[in-house]
């Protein structure tokens, strides 16, 4: 892949992370030059975060994306917090306009638009595996859409009970005997390379009880429990389409151009080939 | 011209002017492919001086080109001051090793390394006219080359005496009778686009007396005073040596690469194509 020469109004989009990867590098650029913008991307790291946004507000650059250990941080730094970085105070996006920063969180903002665009039913009742910084994002998208019956299953009680008391849900440490329609992992449970890679993070009764079965976990995309969803002949929302909505989300902020759900599964595999 | 796909690793360099040009992006950005260094370059304009180099610090950008108005500010934002910088009070280079920003003035290393080069004797006197930031630098440079005869000549009482005050020269406002084997324009008389555009910044009888004609206009870089100067039979230094010189002092303090004086030539004309 290449890309035209830059010039002085090319306009720079950034991310800061203590360990970049290059998914977003290539991401981002790859949908650069497929639309034509006059846009480069780059992953970088700093240990000195609020330098680092003060520098991209006085370079005038155009989008910085947050990852962690910078995302409540970044709160702190900007002029603007949008409903979607508040609500979880958390940051993972930040647009410059002119100077004027505006952070939003799209991972929030990405779950809620999956949830519209597969049409759940805010009246049933969700499980959510998991009480970090992703699940309080997932948690929360599902309570802000409408979902008022919930349940927080985190072996870890201070996390998992602060998330719970925060929205209004109820906390468990094990799924034990509950069942219901929406269930959700946002744990590290079927990672490719983590300790319970085959491990479906739901068992098989649980599953057959619900009708969604909503994995936040991307790689694999075809987790175990997503494997076990879909033979069951549930309704399944993918890490993959998280990842994948999030990014577009991103990259319309940054450039204005809303990239195809087309564009952005080819991005996305390019990004991780 | 195209380059390969950016990733996290890519360095980036920048500058910083109140009127970004494209020169140096073309200029730096041409030598990276022809080279094949995994680096980007890109101007940009800030109105936080101090904002924009905490970012370079803080961002691990490994390069930053100072234009007016910040070459001054510079100095105190930095963590080392180099003699050619700290000698004129003024920062065109910033170098980042991992969070320590190193501050140099190419133009003066430059002008010093083209009065070697040439084979200039620092016996003989130097007129030197102008008396702003680059004449600064280039007379500055012809007294730590060790020419201690020297006359700034200039308009302007206040800067002119100061400088010459600080280099133990000599300052007039006029040429007048003095003749010296060594003449310097450091004035936007010749400059394409000005107001003097078709003026010699020396008369006739003071190119004759001369040995050595130095312009520091380099656009055109056959100005009025060298075209006279070539056809009396003078040495001549243009502006476009000193340009070229510098960009690629500028280049190699960046990359750790020198390019070669047919490469520079290459990525000027390219950088002003």
């Amino acid at each position: 892949m290449a890309r035209p020469a830059l010039n002085k109004d090319t306009r720079l989009c950034i991310s800061l992370a203590s360990r970049p990867s290059n998914i977003g590098t290539r991401f981002h650029n790859y949908l650069y030059e497929q639309l034509g913008l006059d846009f480069i991307y780059k992953a970088f790291t700093t240990t000195d975060i609020a330098a680092a946004i003060g520098g991209v507000r006085a370079l005038g650059i155009r989008g910085c994306s947050v990852s962690m250990p910078f995302k409540q941080d970044a709160l702190a730094l900007v002029d603007h917090v949008e409903k979607s970085a508040r609500a979880i105070n958390a940051v993972n996006t930040i647009v410059n306009d002119e100077g004027v920063l505006t952070a939003a969180n799209t991972d929030y903002t990405a779950v809620q638009r999956l949830i519209a665009e597969h049409g759940l039913d805010p009246h049933a009742a969700v499980l959510i595996r998991g009480s970090g910084g992703m699940a309080s994002a997932v948690a929360t998208a599902f309570r802000d859409s409408g979902f008022h019956e919930g349940t927080i299953v985190a072996r870890n009680a201070d996390s998992g009970l602060e998330l719970a008391e925060r929205l209004g849900y109820e906390w468990r440490s094990e799924v034990g005997e509950l069942r219901t329609p929406v269930i959700v992992n946002v744990t590290p449970i079927g990672m490719a390379g983590g300790p319970q890679e085959h491990e479906p993070a739901y068992g098989d009764d649980v599953i057959a009880a619900a009708q969604t079965v909503f994995d936040v976990v991307a790689v694999p995309s075809e987790t175990p429990l997503i494997v076990a969803a879909r033979s069951a002949g549930k309704r399944v929302i993918t890490g993959a389409e998280v990842i994948a909505l999030q990014a577009a989300e991103q990259f319309e902020r940054y450039t204005g151009v809303r990239p195809s759900a087309e564009q952005v599964a080819e991005a996305s595999a390019y990004s991780r080939a």
